[in-house]
């Protein structure tokens, strides 16, 4: 979007509750992940999965943004996880100030990594800071392989890339050195992980290195 | 995104170019399609798809939307299509004065049916008209039979529904059904046709109702 002052002040004034967010999840310990991908891409399956590997005593919560619905936030709810819904009503990203109301209801004593599941879209969610931590961007094999050349910023805001549904890569005729060429260069510095939600495979690696991020 | 006053504004002015492009599009006896979808739904795969199919006489044209790059407009060009790429540059959606200007640049006297290919996303572009005669929103199977209960707006904005990768029906468990049900709930007139532009099954019966629509 063409950057008008208004714009410009609303991106500003995020940026700043953006900071507060930050500051409170340090407070509580808590490592913070931004999830970030096009509609279907496995941002939920992988909250899943990871939380379903965490080592002992690493305990999970999730925010759960859409457009509509609460189809996400009542899988996470039937793991035992803490989870809240956020409804954008046609909002096309999380942004600040709704991740800071979503906080507050959250029992953040008992979290610390909370996944922040964004609208899923390959284009906005990047310009909105929330406080996380890290920003991970999920794309799914089916997709298509050049993804990083066409929706550069996305990538480029990754400090994790997470390739999903890997066991897909010979049905699709995915080119994954295609991708991780792509990928390097948006981003040379972004780790990429190369996994399936669905049969597991590269999952194990994929939460130690979480893990260890989180220090 | 909050309709503050501006963002209204922009949207007026809009309707108002999309207004001259659907004229100009009239004058011309060209039909307009505005082609919707999540990052690799398929969009530039059904334009090719439908393009191979078309009867004699029935000449296509393309313009296409991304962010970055040319890769799309490349293999549209590959089969001697006349086509023009706008690259937003960040922008998350086409609006009516870039398609303006790229009409400017077509062969309008030879083509009958133009597509017009978004850029990638389930959100922003159902909210600026282009000048198009039809909206199509493209789905692909492996992004999840629960799209159109959590992206409604995009849902409710298509005249007919294209769901792609139906080969895959079966390998990503997708409930038709359950994917039918909730477009019928956000819009009860659109057109569902079920296809796969890889094996070509379904694509017959798409082109021949999109030639009947051009009237």
């Amino acid at each position: 979007m063409t950057q008008l002052p208004v714009v410009k002040h609303i991106l500003a004034a995020n940026e700043s509750l953006a900071e507060e967010n930050r500051a409170l999840l340090r407070r509580h310990g808590i490592f913070g992940l931004n999830i970030m991908a096009s509609p279907g891409a496995g941002k939920t399956s992988l909250i899943l999965a990871t939380a379903d590997r965490l080592p002992a005593g690493l305990r999970p919560g999730v925010i759960e943004g859409d457009l509509a619905s609460s189809i996400d936030a009542d899988k996470i709810a039937a793991k035992g996880i803490p989870v809240i819904q956020i409804n954008t009503g046609g909002n096309c990203h999380l942004d600040a100030p709704m991740v800071g109301n979503a906080l507050k209801h959250l029992p953040l004593a008992e979290i610390d990594l909370l996944f922040i599941e964004n609208v899923g879209n390959l284009v906005c969610p990047a310009n909105f800071a929330l406080g996380s931590d890290m920003n991970v961007v999920v794309a799914g094999v089916p997709e298509g392989h050049d993804k990083p050349y066409k929706y550069p910023g996305m990538f480029a805001a990754a400090g994790a890339v997470v390739l999903n549904k890997a066991d897909m890569i010979d049905v699709f005729e995915f080119d994954a050195d295609y991708f991780r060429r792509g990928l390097e260069m948006v981003n040379p510095t972004a780790n990429l992980f190369v996994l399936s939600c669905k049969t597991g495979t590269g999952v194990p690696e994929w939460v130690q290195w979480l893990t260890a991020q989180r220090g």
